[in-house]
């Protein structure tokens, strides 16, 4: 199918934004913001960020939520959207097109965004996707990861740990097969979750390469220390013990918000009604310490999930 | 090598942008416009859109000609950029990474373009790679396909054909080997072309798909029919026949502008110092028609080169 048909019949579909054009341009015009608007790229490779077996439909959404989770970090809501398709020359059918491209304009559209553009080529192996988001910031700056003061509070949302539940029994047969469905999606927080970081925040970002070594990058770049009570953090399944809470909290895949906050907005996040749980504190200094039941843990040295290794 | 070593390495020295944070963020702020803003994303595989043996030089070169392109065909200056680099697990070494790298540096600072963010992943197979550039329009809105009047002149910059003979050079040993390098590496008309076109065009695209094809689409966009003199087109080392200007009007990978623009701009025009020539109009009606030395001439069914089939 030659990339024109693919275009006209299952994106253009998708298309509402007037800058758009109907995907019948090379550009697309991005709508007028009255805020900064950030961007952001994320892409996802079969084999690598997901199991070739996976339904369409879950590699599209996840496509979608691994850009979106960094918007919602950044205090913004999601706009416009820009695909690139590298679909394999051979192996996947068109119905498979036609319901990665569905499931990709769903997913946009319960995160209120729009697909204006993109391009779509042949991979000589496996599916290879890239999507660019655009977000509108809903404070008068986005929300970044150096933000942070000593003495703020550390949040996240949501659970932590379910995708590498889901990776354990998909490679192992460990656990129970239900966690494989957060592997292929995560949760991500709803989207009012925007405007509290935009609110409250003083530093965010998302879960995707482990909560420590994604901790430890928040407060390097806030040029502070972070300490973390692990017994606090809400891990998917709970964890029996310190090994398994750290193992939940390295391996990555989460797509959480992980923010501060000065202890004076604690009230206001429990209010909120976004699932947030405090797990730490920064402190001057520098470097990650951590608890365990109020007392002080050891923790590998390497504790940054780099992708690239779990499929 | 690990992702983030990559980005730090090789890619967050490029950064210049304020916005970007020194890719330190997931997301990046898109610096503010007084006008309106475009974008568009363009991917290039290895295998399809170049060869193997490519200089990866050449190849970053050519992914940032491809979206800036794009970009002057809209009637704006390139601004800011997003790759999505699909780096082959095997084969391709770490001096191939930073020349890459500070080529795609290079080329984007002499478009007055910034790199703000991008994806680093794993390949599977080849290089992949997608950018995604904005670009702020010089006039009160973005050129585009489907805005041509009756009677309106057609104009094309530069030469056509010079990336057909160095693909038929490079596959079959035909002709010259000088040609090689327009295929891969397009020349461009220079950053003030998308001053021209914001002041005098009517509509406007890149040619990528082949000149015939890509005058077919524009009239259609624009509900015309279009009248091509192939005789005026200024092809790449002159067409000594018919059929080889039929052939090299067919092929693709120009990444020259195709405008229209009423009879009363042609003086601006030729004045304005961009090569370009006046190659045919727009009439009432639909479809394309073609003439050589003033006698109409049959043009082929299928027109327009699809990508994927060349390399």
């Amino acid at each position: 199918m030659a990339e024109k048909d693919w275009i006209r019949r299952y994106f253009a579909p998708l298309v509402r934004s007037a800058g758009a054009a109907g995907l019948t341009d090379d550009t697309a015009e991005l709508s007028p913001a009255n805020g900064p608007v950030v961007i952001t790229t994320d892409a996802m490779v079969e084999g690598v960020h997901f199991f070739p077996d996976d339904p369409v439909e879950t590699i599209a959404r996840k496509l979608v939520r691994v850009n979106v989770s960094d918007i919602l970090a950044s205090g913004a809501e999601p706009r416009e959207a820009l695909l690139t398709l590298g679909w394999p020359a051979e192996g996947r059918s068109e119905a498979e097109l036609a319901a990665f491209a569905a499931a990709l304009g769903d997913e946009l559209s319960q995160w209120g965004a729009d697909l204006i553009g993109g391009d779509t080529v042949v991979s000589p192996s496996g599916l290879f996707l890239s999507l660019t988001l655009t977000g509108a910031c809903l404070g008068p700056a986005p929300i970044c990861r150096g933000g942070a003061s000593a003495g703020d509070d550390v949040w996240v949302t949501g659970e932590i740990g379910a995708a590498r539940r889901g990776y354990l029994w998909k490679t192992t047969g460990q656990g129970e097969a239900g966690w494989l469905a957060a592997l292929r999606l995560p949760s991500l927080p709803p989207l009012s979750a925007a405007a509290l970081l935009a609110r409250e925040a003083s530093a965010a970002m998302d879960i995707s390469d482990g909560l420590l070594g994604d901790l430890a990058a928040l407060a390097a770049a806030s040029g502070l220390a972070a300490m973390i009570e692990l017994s606090a953090v809400p891990f998917a399944g709970g964890a029996e013990s310190l090994d398994q809470a750290v193992d939940l909290a390295s391996w990555g895949d989460d797509y959480q918000l992980l923010f501060t906050a000065p202890p004076a907005a604690r009230l206001a996040i429990e209010a909120s009604g976004i699932p947030a749980s405090r797990i730490g504190s920064l402190v001057k200094g520098q470097g990650l310490a951590a608890r365990w039941q109020d007392a002080p843990v050891n923790l590998p040295e390497t504790l940054a999930f780099e992708h690239g290794r779990h499929a």
